[in-house]
């Protein structure tokens, strides 16, 4: 097992309670963190590789807790529309087209960005999911895949089938990198027995579950006027809280509901860009954190970002808080360096493996770099992560011990390639759809 | 004099109602563009240089309308402060120890933060202009200067004298990319008469203003406990509007003082970033549009942001209008690169020299590099462009028809010779703050 020192500037644990440490170490053994702290002579005598990262701050990778990534070949593709005609006069019929090569390629692309832009762990939810688990495992990224579950009663029931023979096929599979979890995909898109069932097979196969929930104002409305209740209601009615939930969104929840949630196994993933950029509204974060309640960050598909970057999505949620709530206090950078990494690894039920530099967790770690204009001077490297830096800081990404990104580049070597693969895939489905 | 011809994936020139044109070509000749258009054979053949930019996007250099370059020494100290304290306990303490070299390295600083994400020219409100204005000389980047004019009448005559001064000064200077404003700070940094002075001497010289109106609540009642009146109609009643004027912020504007400001020379410089960060509100920009005001953007100064980025600017005045105004069709891609051109050179006064790519005027230009995994696939540049881009996409720089980057860098060669002097000056500023 070899031995890797990292020897950085500027060491951000998100341990709870630690501070920023300059001049600092990493120790590597395998898979694992094995030591951190401030250097010193002698730290790095066993080591088989030090790493002089002396211009470079390490933090844990970012963790990417709501997204479908193949969405990627639908970037620019219906801008400016709002989220249910979006989805039902572009997406959909887009998504219909899909072939399982469009979602390999397409996964493929989005891990490209997502690991040149830091993020080492993402939340899917989307289909041919086998695909998608191919991709992570040949690319090296963390996930938690859920095959989304939506439409008529028969269809969730083949959908769920498939969902619980891929959990089965995946478990301990692509070096223990890929987890599961059931998705059933909205409130408004399943039956109360479709809910149901999921539900049942949840609490069966001991799976946790990823659903949006509660995103816009249509929303509340539909499920008001169906069943006479609000969504996490009517959730609850079903059973949905009986296992830990990953909710996506929670834009609009009031004060009763948050008390509520603040009591389940839940964490809402954020997404301040598609928030924004669908007009769906802008969700309460600072009072859900108040609660207690754990939430985390997601960039959503890039159809409604449009990109996949963890730094923005850190950026925007802070900024977005602080004029909404009219106080600029909201929402400090440390809170969202949180919500980016430790909150993000509890989401999605992994808080015991990665979201922090600790001794005994998955060595999934990124580096930024710090010589550069827009990130001079460095008094609070926090600060500097949140509101200055961009994605295209990343300078390297380690994930499960293996070095992906160098460089900024992908070191499988086959971006190029991926990159036209998707744009192909991306230009036969848009025709599709221009020739219907 | 040589002649360029630029041969481009993608062009926008954002003349009025074009639209996007694939395989282009721009010609340049010495400081100025003379032709623009669909790539044919033939278009180069006088051409003393061909510059393959068939994997580029070419567009016109950003104008960043308001900004404090020098703050970027100030860049995470005070992050999280309300404005009223964050000026009065950080930034002017902070200020009072300002040297003329800390102005001079921490505008060089902000100039390479700006030219290597895509800004050709900015407005900037400071002191130590003579600094600024030989930052600006010696980089390559337009300007257009203010000398900051606040304190007692006393101490606003001096420095309106030193403004004017420097207006001549500098006229015609640095190849003729150095024009000047009169920087009334703000209605509340100043007396009616020192107000009315400025006025007076814009008047007399024939110079535009460049002013701080309505950015936050606290200044509204201010002004409406001091004098009566909302901000616009006491600066009205001062003769403000007798001279075209930048107002940045433009935060609290109501129906009334959009209708007087939309027939009146005013442009409003949109700072979205700034805004949300210090929890100043959310300007009425969809509204100002619509009443046919110039709307341009802004970083504002660094300590406020905390960098300098106009394709942030550009995707975040997007996103929260749409969010604001809960309709996902507001301020679209097309309008957001408009505000930061064409629309961004009008409300500076150079409307008919920049902001655009067309045979006669100035060649301010940028290059995007397309061949990256968040610009895949490439479907509708300017949505590209607006929501996926980011500053580092930059490939290269020309200003008045001078390349000043290229692969991403400065090509004056000094870049980290710069950042490692701004940031001994932001060392040296921390320090004294502390130490009090
Ligand atoms: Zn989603
Ligand atoms: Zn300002």
């Amino acid at each position: 097992m070899p031995t890797e020192v990292i020897h950085c500037a500027w060491l951000l644990t998100m341990a709870e309670g630690a501070e920023p440490i300059p001049d600092a170490y990493v120790k590597i053994v395998d898979d694992k963190i094995v030591e951190v702290g401030p250097w010193q002579d002698g730290v790095a005598a066993d080591a088989d590789v030090v790493t002089d990262a002396r211009t470079k701050l390490v933090l844990p990778g970012l963790v990417n807790t709501h997204t479908h990534a193949a969405m990627v070949l639908f970037r620019s593709l219906g801008d400016d529309y709002p989220l249910y005609t979006w989805l039902q006069e572009k997406i959909w019929p887009l998504e219909a087209n899909l072939t399982a090569e469009d979602v390999y390629y397409g996964t493929r692309l989005a891990i490209n960005e997502m690991l040149c832009s830091g993020t080492t762990t993402f939340a899917d939810q989307y289909f041919f999911m086998d695909e998608v688990a191919e991709a992570v495992a040949e690319s090296g990224i963390r996930a938690v895949l859920s095959r989304g579950l939506l439409g008529s009663d028969a269809e969730v029931e083949t959908k769920l089938e498939e969902a619980i023979e891929q959990a089965k096929k995946w478990k301990g599979k692509a070096d223990g990198r890929i987890t599961a979890m059931l998705g059933p995909h909205a409130p408004y898109t399943l039956s109360p027995a479709a809910l149901r069932q999921i539900v049942t097979a949840a609490r069966h196969y001991q799976l946790s579950l990823h659903i949006h929930v509660a995103e816009t104002r249509d929303e509340l409305e539909e499920i008001g006027k169906n069943y006479g209740k609000r969504p996490v209601a009517y959730l609850a009615e079903h059973g949905l809280f009986s296992r830990p939930v990953l909710m996506a969104h929670g834009v609009w929840l009031d004060e009763g509901e948050i008390s509520y949630l603040a009591k389940q196994k839940v964490a809402v993933a954020h997404n301040p860009s598609s928030n924004m950029k669908l007009a769906s509204g802008i969700a309460p974060v600072a009072q859900l954190l108040k609660a207690g309640i754990t939430v985390s960050l997601g960039t959503d598909g890039a159809a409604s970002n449009n990109r996949l970057d963890m730094f923005t999505e850190m950026r925007t949620a802070s900024l977005l808080q602080k004029v909404a709530n009219n106080d600029p206090t909201v929402l400090p950078a440390e809170t969202a360096l949180k919500m980016a990494t430790i909150d993000g690894a509890r989401a999605l039920g992994l808080g015991d493996q990665i979201g922090s530099l600790e001794p005994g967790k998955k060595a999934d770690l990124i580096m930024i770099d710090l010589e550069q204009n827009h990130l001079t001077p460095c008094f609070n490297p926090a600060s500097l992560l949140v509101y200055s830096a961009r994605g295209s800081d990343v300078a390297a990404v380690m994930v499960n011990g293996k070095w992906l990104v160098k460089e900024g580049r992908i070191l499988a070597g086959d971006e190029e390639k991926v990159r036209t693969a998707a744009a192909e895939c991306a230009k036969r489905l848009a025709q599709l759809q221009q020739g219907k």
